[in-house]
């Protein structure tokens, strides 16, 4: 068959050795390794929401994700509450809740920290797993945190290097590591110069975040290969965002290059008001249901979780961005791949 | 770290050989093959529409989607008049289209038909490329034709090749390939026993249809596999509807199993009537825009595709699925992929 000459080829695969590399990574290392959720709406959800949700609903939130078998929920972040007013109650939400011992055992609280203060009030409130980063692009760290991509970077490897003196779990990010809104494409060498950093400094559980939603699958399979080059130890997450459709197309990526850990939102509420397009986070729901779809985390409760994101969706008033919050779940139907 | 009981581990990769095989094939084949996109709004995307669009109004479109560089142009559907009059006027587009002279010579204008009559007025009225096919869903197949699959596919195959003697290009599907809304999944092997049939009368080029939306990506990348081992010569097409939020996802994944031409639709309309969770196609913005963030097909004028698209959202008056018609098109940020 003539197609047109408007067809221009495609020069298959510039990535042919490390994708051959992976399947030899996965081969020896992957095999077994857990697929860790990690609920971020009460987070990257709410920052960007006029509303103010008040505690006892977020209350009612965590702990319908209580019941979902949800791995880890980011509560919140200790930012200042007089900037960031949604976030204002997140030492409150952790000292309650630990209190209140209704957390399942199987249950990590993450909070996100900005800074050395932030980090104290975690200390001080009882967050289990502290998540923190920089921005590889300087627009966008100055405008989230008022300092370049460097000055972030020397004020939190220190942060990260305390909160692991104290017994705490650590994730350290990139964010913006696929594209900025502002200044476009990242250079990969800045995103993996950032890594080496962290990986210098001991600390090997590493998020890439794609805040603005620039990442696309070839990109991300590439970027998170390199990164286990430089450390085949390494525990990789990912953060995306659905800005331009290619959300679970990159989560896909990313669990065929041995990303083990999946940050998601409710409803794919969310989006950093720093960027230049805020749009959502990957849904929790339509993420879960991908997965088991490929029956990994069958035990997850998909409706419990569905549950939540319509409790969400019912106090914000509105529909939600999330696929499976519409069509409904089919996981009921057993693929019959061999 | 050690994450709770409720992380079950992922056993990687079921299908491990198999990936080894298709990048093998890759090396050796798919190198340089053309990726192909075919519009398919016109009769996907209009069908399941209340509004009837006039003539003139889908000739407006269709002189849009000349200025893109799309290869292939579904113009409508061979259908009774009376029960689907989106459709009615699909002949007269075909002699109005040729009669002006205003097609590229890089264009095809393709059309489906479900029966033979349908295929004589293809015939009559100067249709390039026959599209038809067979759902793999009993069920499906009843209500979309009123036949069981294996009575649809002993119509089809006669009219394939009434279409190759007549010296036109001919695309033969399997619809509902991924998973039907009423019957669930559809096992493997009654796919592969459609195709076979399909190869066994000599048609190479073979699409499979996400009529519902059900298809995943791992699940994408075993069943063409599959088809290829049947076949190394075989033209694969795929279409895919976004029901569940794995469109691009399942498009991905079909373009690293060696699939060359992607049907979608403008601004992601769509979805087939007799359906049970009736959703839009892969939007063809969405498409191209994800390729070109992979650098492939940078010669289609995606301005012109969203031009066209917004055309289509006025006329209907609604917002359209479609991501980039809202994010906005970032192609002008380049990779720094090594």
């Amino acid at each position: 068959m003539i197609w047109g000459a408007a067809a221009k080829p495609w020069k298959w695969p510039r990535s042919l050795p490390l994708t051959y590399k992976h399947l030899q990574f996965m081969e020896k290392n992957v095999k077994n390794q857990p697929i860790i959720i990690h609920e971020v709406g009460l987070r990257d959800g709410l920052q960007v929401e006029k509303t103010v949700v008040p505690l006892e609903e977020k209350l009612r939130w965590i702990q319908g994700l209580f019941q979902t078998g949800i791995d880890i929920i980011q509560l919140g972040s200790f930012v200042n509450p007089e900037k960031v007013p949604q976030m204002a109650d997140t030492d409150r939400l952790f000292t309650q809740l630990i209190a209140s011992k209704t957390k399942p055992a199987t249950v990590t609280l993450s909070g996100l920290v900005l800074n050395e203060k932030g980090l104290d009030r975690g200390l001080a409130c009882g967050v289990e797993m502290f998540c923190m980063g920089v921005s590889a692009s300087d627009t966008h760290s100055q405008k989230n945190t008022g300092k370049t991509t460097f000055d972030a970077l020397a004020q939190i490897i220190p942060m990260a290097q305390k909160a692991r003196q104290a017994d705490k779990k650590v994730q350290v990010s990139v964010q913006s590591a696929f594209g900025c809104g502002f200044e476009g494409a990242m250079a990969k060498e800045r995103v993996l110069g950032i890594i080496k950093e962290y990986l210098a400094a001991g600390i090997k559980n590493i998020s890439l975040a794609d805040t603005a939603g620039h990442g696309q699958p070839e990109q991300v399979e590439e970027l998170f290969s390199a990164i286990r080059e430089l450390d085949p130890a390494v525990e990789m997450t990912c953060h995306f965002h659905n800005t331009y459709g290619l959300g679970l197309a990159n989560c896909y990526a990313a669990l065929q290059t041995g990303v083990t850990s999946f940050e998601s939102a409710f409803g794919g509420l969310g989006g950093c008001p720093f960027t230049k397009v805020p749009a959502g986070n990957v849904s929790s729901e339509d993420l879960v249901h991908s997965l088991q779809r490929m029956n990994i985390r069958n035990d997850i409760n998909l409706d419990k979780l569905l549950e939540v994101a319509r409790m969400v969706g019912t106090y914000l008033n509105r529909e939600l961005p999330g696929f499976i919050l519409k069509s409904g779940s089919i996981v009921k139907f057993k693929q019959t791949i061999s």
